[in-house]
């Protein structure tokens, strides 16, 4: 009977725990930003909470499971008019042009691109049979990636409160929004591919930028500035939209950013898209067995980009069949002429699993944040061949750590390739600083993903987190930085001098007064 | 086969997780401070680390447990002699003073207890066996609580990486050592007793204290930085001492703690001495039981003041009288004469276990943040009367939250106290409060007691925090604030500017020049 309790017993510890089972809505960004949001949204389903994913009827990647609810709307585009925006946008960054005409050219293209998949968002906001799905439903919150502000314009429109799983956005935002404060002087912003330790001139140009950002973000941002400020009847900001947020889920940890102030509404889930291990499929288990001492190489530009220009591949090509590991890389484009016999090219490849394996000697990577975490989470050092977006900090970040070496991929030889590829494998010191990375990154009181689950379902149980707002968000510009307060403690020290100074002269005056009027009753005497 | 399987199961998942086995040394701060860390130090202990804890020969409340070793080193002062110091102390803030007067006696006093305690570390280093041991032990850490600074002084003297247990410094200590910036126009600096919300002239009174606070802590610790600058052999100020921590142990949270701006190697365990629940003894359970349906109310004023001046006394024991719960009262005076049949008197209580009893109908504290976070652990509206130290800030936090009053113990009196205690006890909103702070506080993914002991097997584990190290503390003060890049940037705004300038008036005087020659002629010619 005592043992029957103790199984028992067991089951019940390994039933999931209770749950209020509350109803949260999704609105997750198209493409791989998805792929560790699904995670969460998984593991909130299966402790019971009803969740509802709302998705644009034409989308990537949008993998359904049964464990939620998906809820459409319908879109005017065409997935091949997304396919062509995107690949437009990836072609103008492999484009090679002098400064500054190639950062007019990458700005130009990200504002296009982000019109284009922002008609998705307009779509939503006139698809009245949706909202009025959504407003009966009867949500406790959302949650959603801001980086196309969908979410955010929903959860200002309902009142919801709502929860940001994101990496970050271009402008600071994501610090600018929480009230936290960023130091110029050793934070280095986003797209500078500067480090934490900064020359003189490289903290002129972080200062530079930091001016330059906000202008920069209002621009990429008009559109969905515009229908916010439509459907919400309101002039709104781009701030407005982001700062009620009550928690932000940010996707990397102090292993790999740069330390700096932080919000106590903000929760480093770095490496949570590490959590899903599964065992190599068969094709891919003989691949790596029959790899030898050698071992393997992954290679992967991102699940976004499979395909590049045939010179730069065949370049890639060449420098792989210097190396005696077996190289897996994920291509689906044209096949290089000169492809090594060392190099197995696959449509897709399980990333993760892959680079778990004790064979894994490199990971060739573009340097997305996802791909950074599954290198640092199973140690493997890095060659990064950023192309856009976060990728080329990314990848700053870990060349700083000498946990892998950057190549420019627009001007990147044969030779750079191949040398930054022995290097990584052969030099212990990679392998030892990720190592060490990973060793930090791995020990945590507890795993990214249950944190993450945890702060959505506080979110969806108290309604928000208000006790998690600074009260920074009820000052002005000139109160938060007690300009006033300056201002006014400088007029009273004048005012001191001032009055002190008129005293002493009024003091002297009277005193050479007195001697005057002293001094000439008795001038008068001696006349 | 299987059931006995199962149960060795169970029996593995009881056990204490793997561990290093690290070495630490723990060097604590004596008295009500100690309360709490012992509950780290008996976890730590538990899960196989050989921890030492560095006592002098002479202290208050360092109950000695066999889970660890106690090292302990010859003092030079008797308890007698550290009782009249805390007694002097205690009795100081007692005194009604007119303002300043009443500050000045409050820092004189402060000063001199902290003098008095500090012989105790002087004890320490003249200790050659003690230093020698220490030096010998081979610890891979030292956890001490750092208001005293004696550990601060060890960990640098041993060059031992430490992590710092505190509830924070009295000038802003612990957020400007680890670097965390603490715009001054929304958190209120200690002592000030103001909150978040601050009027303009409460702003300017924080700049003001803010500008003291420095000099103050100088004046301070002016001891331990001249100990610790013959010691270290070499100059040392405060923030010398202390920015080398490699995490910080934080005993608050943000449900009572005002929302700020906070560093990556800050880890909030607010409410970590909620830890251990025991069932009540039978003597308080029986008076318990006995109090019917209007329940208790617990009332102490910590484990350090346990004698009140007889009118004072009177006063408290008049308005105990007025309401019809029943009061226990850890007091070891003289028994007032009025004493009301529903008051007991008892020597030491169990705070916590009673305050979690669900008879707990209000809970009269000095506001220590011990107490205050039992009080937010088992939701029970408090009637708080500060008496030194962080107290004051403590009650006012309690009171902005609306879950309970706060009463200035030189003023108050018995219909104050009377009026304070059926307010919180009858008007519903202070049990909401208090209901929704203590929901907030436990709704948290990892109990604060498994944080800490996390946190410092971390540092054991990895000799330090070095990746969460600020790059700001490698930055002069004119690097920090950017001022040499605000500087460089306006020279070379108004370098542009003169020398536009110039080129215009070069310019201009060109054009003139050309129309007065060639107006020249043409008037030598009209003449």
């Amino acid at each position: 009977m005592a043992l029957w309790l103790c199984c028992a017993w067991i089951f019940i510890l390994l039933l999931p725990g209770p749950s209020d089972g509350g109803k949260l809505l999704v609105v997750p960004m198209v493409g791989s930003h998805w792929l560790s949001m699904q995670q969460v949204v998984e593991k909130l389903s299966e402790k019971g909470h009803e969740v509802v994913v709302l998705m644009p009827e034409v989308s990537w990647q949008m993998k359904v499971a049964q464990a939620y609810t998906v809820k459409t709307y319908p879109v005017t585009q065409t997935l091949e008019e997304l396919d062509a925006a995107f690949l437009k946008y990836v072609a103008t960054h492999l484009q090679d042009r002098p400064f500054p005409l190639n950062v007019l050219a990458q700005y130009n293209i990200s504002v296009e691109v982000f019109s284009t998949f922002f008609v998705q968002c307009k779509d939503l906001f006139s698809s009245k049979e949706t909202l009025q799905y959504l407003n009966q439903s009867g949500f406790d919150a959302i949650l959603t990636d801001p980086v196309f502000l969908c979410g955010a314009i929903l959860a200002n429109y309902f009142s919801l409160p709502y929860v940001f799983f994101m990496r970050g956005f271009p402008c600071n935002l994501h610090y600018e929004a929480p009230q936290s404060p960023s130091p110029l002087s050793y934070i280095p912003r986003l797209f500078t591919f500067n480090s934490d330790h900064m020359t003189f001139f490289q903290r002129v140009e972080n200062a530079l930028v930091s001016l330059l950002e906000l202008e920069y973000c209002n621009g990429f941002y008009a559109d969905a500035i515009k229908l916010s400020s439509e459907v919400l009847q309101r002039d709104v900001s781009l701030l407005d939209l982001l700062n009620s947020a009550s928690v932000w889920l940010l996707r990397y940890d102090f292993v790999f950013e740069y330390v700096r102030p932080v919000m106590p509404n903000m929760v480093f889930i770095g490496g949570i898209n590490c959590a899903q291990k599964k065992p190599l499929p068969k094709e891919f288990e003989a691949i790596v067995n029959a790899s030898g001492e050698h071992g393997i190489v992954v290679f992967s530009l991102g699940s976004m980009v499979s395909e590049i220009p045939m010179k730069k591949a065949t370049e890639i090509a060449d420098a792989l069949g210097s190396v005696p590991q077996t190289v897996l890389w994920r291509y689906t484009g044209e096949v290089p002429p000169n492809l090594p016999k060392n190099v197995k090219l696959v449509k897709w490849l399980p990333q993760n699993d892959l680079l778990a394996h004790p064979k894994a000697r490199a990971f060739i990577t573009h340097g997305g944040s996802h791909g950074v975490y599954e290198g640092i989470c199973n140690a493997v050092p890095m060659v990064l061949m950023p192309l856009f977006g976060d990728q080329m900090d990314n990848a700053k970040r870990i060349e700083s750590r000498g946990a892998g070496l950057m190549l420019n991929v627009l001007e990147m030889t044969s030779e750079d390739i191949s040398t930054a590829l022995k290097a990584v494998i052969n030099d212990k010191r990679y392998k030892e600083n990720i190592k060490r990375l990973s060793d930090l990154h791995l020990d945590r009181p507890i795993h990214p993903l249950d944190l993450a689950v945890h702060w959505v379902e506080f979110v969806m149980r108290h309604k928000g987190a208000p006790h998690l707002r600074p009260a920074a968000h009820d000052l002005n510009w000139i109160q938060y930085h007690s300009l006033d307060v300056i201002a006014f403690l400088l007029a009273v020290v004048l005012l001191s001098l001032f009055i002190s100074l008129k005293c002493c002269l009024f003091c002297c005056r009277r005193c050479c007064c007195k001697k005057g009027r002293t001094r000439k009753p008795t001038k008068a005497k001696s006349h």
